[in-house]
């Protein structure tokens, strides 16, 4: 960092003088990255006058490994699409090593990769958009968790939340994936755009929206030195169950208590909405199924338990219909087509199907990714306390 | 993002079978990096079995480009230390090139660089380290900005917030440096934990700390389209004297009266302080003294104004010193002696002492660091409001 933190102390020192108003960059040319045209093409900079190769790592808008071109000065480039607007997660690969973009702020929080996030407006505004309407909040709130260990919750409360002390919300439970943060719902996916959008639209009912992190056992392990959450263990013993309840078990004794005893909530099940993506979206579906009553809205991104286990964990509920259907508002499963999860979540929905219970699904292109996970939110939001 | 993609999905689809308890991880050998040993040496880990040469970056810990290990499995790793217990940027230089750990999801937010951080814990716990207190929360908020755009704000507000409706608190205005973002008062030194373990041994009073990002004209670029703010400009075109006075013209005319509309505060100079780092300081300074009897508590970190700026700017106020010091309960300046600003801080300082301005200075070792932000929080955040 010696060299790095010459420069910046070098650039510092200009805007403290008197003369320059406007500073040089910090790293030589100043590389602004990525840029997103109006006719929706991209170009991707990256300084790096040393290295052999730079590809534009971009797999998931359809620029795998692109190679990047080098100018007089070392800044290798690349222009791509029009992309089709979302906002996708990229990298680049310099010399086979994959970095984040250093010139970009907005990153994939995540516990494996390390991504940095463009994203391409529409024509008119995506619902993800940051626009012209009253914005909500995220809080981040630190609650008592499993184990001794202190949680942090991601939390969304609507526009006017704290003008009006009187007014109680409903509130949706939502999961985020394996190996992503409780952040991701917030940095990935903007939820918190796409829901002040749908209020100011119209489309959503004004809801607080609970981010819990999905994998506390790993959090108790940083926390207090205790095992660590991967440890190849017998799935049989106590200790592999109780460590597979803990989320569960955080989410009902823990989180639930918290928020109801810190927000105004409505504290009942017909206002009491669970969602999630992925190992999320498993998570989602236990809970709700194990806790009947507790969650009338019910929402499976990408997700599905097997019929096996339905069958064995959940026979009381797929054999009366009509009591399970009477005790849920919404059970919804969406999917991709290209999602590696599409064969199991189709079994999935048509054992429920064959047992009666009612399901909404939704079918789109797409793989396992956060752009599906916005439209999961866009489809099910507005179906949510209504 | 192709191979490790399809390594994701595999470990996905382990923990979705009903064989598998605890999955194997996404990327072959799974990495836990940083590991922070009991006796405070750490463990840096990093998987590239192709790369040549890793060199730990932790310039900042007093390990600059230090080698790493290869094992047989392609996993690099060094420990390093014991380190003097803080909160540390680091990263890996994988054959040349500046990499964040992927293992931690821990960041340095930061438009330039890319490092991650470690927290080395102290024997007994630091001022930062989250303990078994009650904890405040952090809010991510838009408002109106300058030039129509919307602007994010960072805020503290401590525990206990939300449950007295009736308590009004005083506001601390925090502003990071250059090439910093929003965040990292709360991401980097951890102010929120600073402000909760102060609170409840009594150190500090209960206050509302709002973190604005330092330089609104690169946000206009980004949401408009606008001119970019690095261009080389006229110094003194009427756009380039505009363009410094964005941060101070959004502070005093959209930022207070935003938080003074959205939290319950004490709307007065006596409960209204600014502080700020780096470009931050600058910019705290010239807020406080262009206006006069906004804040009643300023603190510059690392930072300071010339005496030629002072003389021609703020001459009224430099030879009035009763009036002055009558109108400030605070000025307060801290500085590491190491510092590339530290000549230009004692000579701020000297030359406000020389005029007879109250001045309350701190100089510690160390130098233009985060680390070293957290020193000046410690010293500062104590003395608020009293």
């Amino acid at each position: 960092m010696k060299k790095e933190t010459h420069k910046i102390l070098l650039w510092l020192a200009l805007l403290f003088s008197s003369v320059q108003v406007f500073a040089q960059p910090p790293r030589g040319p100043y590389v602004r990255s990525p840029q997103v045209h109006d006719d929706q093409t991209v170009t991707f900079s990256y300084l790096a006058p040393d290295a052999k190769s730079v590809l534009l790592d971009g797999d998931q808008f359809g620029a795998s490994n692109i190679p990047m071109t080098k100018d007089s000065i070392g800044i290798w480039s690349i222009t791509v699409g029009p992309l089709k607007p979302d906002i996708y997660p990229y990298a680049f690969k310099v010399d086979g090593i994959t970095v984040m973009d250093p010139a970009n702020v907005d990153f994939f929080p995540n516990e494996r990769f390390k991504a940095s996030l463009v994203d391409v407006p529409g024509d008119k505004p995506l619902m993800h958009a940051l626009q012209n309407v009253p914005h909500g909040t995220i809080t981040y709130e630190y609650y008592p968790s499993v184990e001794g260990s202190t949680g942090q919750l991601v939390v969304y409360t609507p526009p006017g939340y704290n003008k009006d002390a009187a007014k109680k919300y409903p509130v949706y439970y939502l999961i985020s994936g394996t190996t992503d943060t409780e952040e991701d719902f917030f940095k990935v996916a903007r939820v918190n755009f796409i829901m002040d959008n749908m209020i100011a639209e119209g489309k959503a009912k004004p809801m607080i929206i609970v981010m819990p992190y999905g994998n506390p056992i790993a959090r108790i392990a940083e926390q207090t030195g205790g095992p660590k959450p991967n440890d190849v263990m017998n799935r049989d013993s106590e200790d592999a169950i109780k460590r597979l309840k803990f989320f569960e078990t955080d989410l009902i004794t823990n989180v639930i208590p918290y928020v109801e005893n810190s927000y105004r909530v409505i504290p009942n099940g017909e206002n009491r909405a669970i969602g999630g993506f992925s190992r999320g979206g498993g998570q989602t579906l236990r809970a709700a199924f194990n806790n009947m009553g507790t969650f009338e809205y019910v929402c499976s991104y990408a997700s599905y338990i097997s019929p096996s286990e339905l069958e064995s964990n959940y026979g009381e509920l797929i054999n009366n219909h009509t009591k399970t259907n009477n005790q849920l508002k919404l059970l919804w499963s969406g999917i991709g087509t290209e999602d590696f999860l599409y064969k199991g979540t189709t079994e999935f929905n048509q054992f429920l199907i064959d047992h009666k219970i009612e399901l909404k699904t939704y079918e789109t292109d797409g793989g396992h990714t956060w752009m599906n996970v916005k439209k999961y939110l866009n489809q099910t939001l507005p179906l949510l306390f209504k």
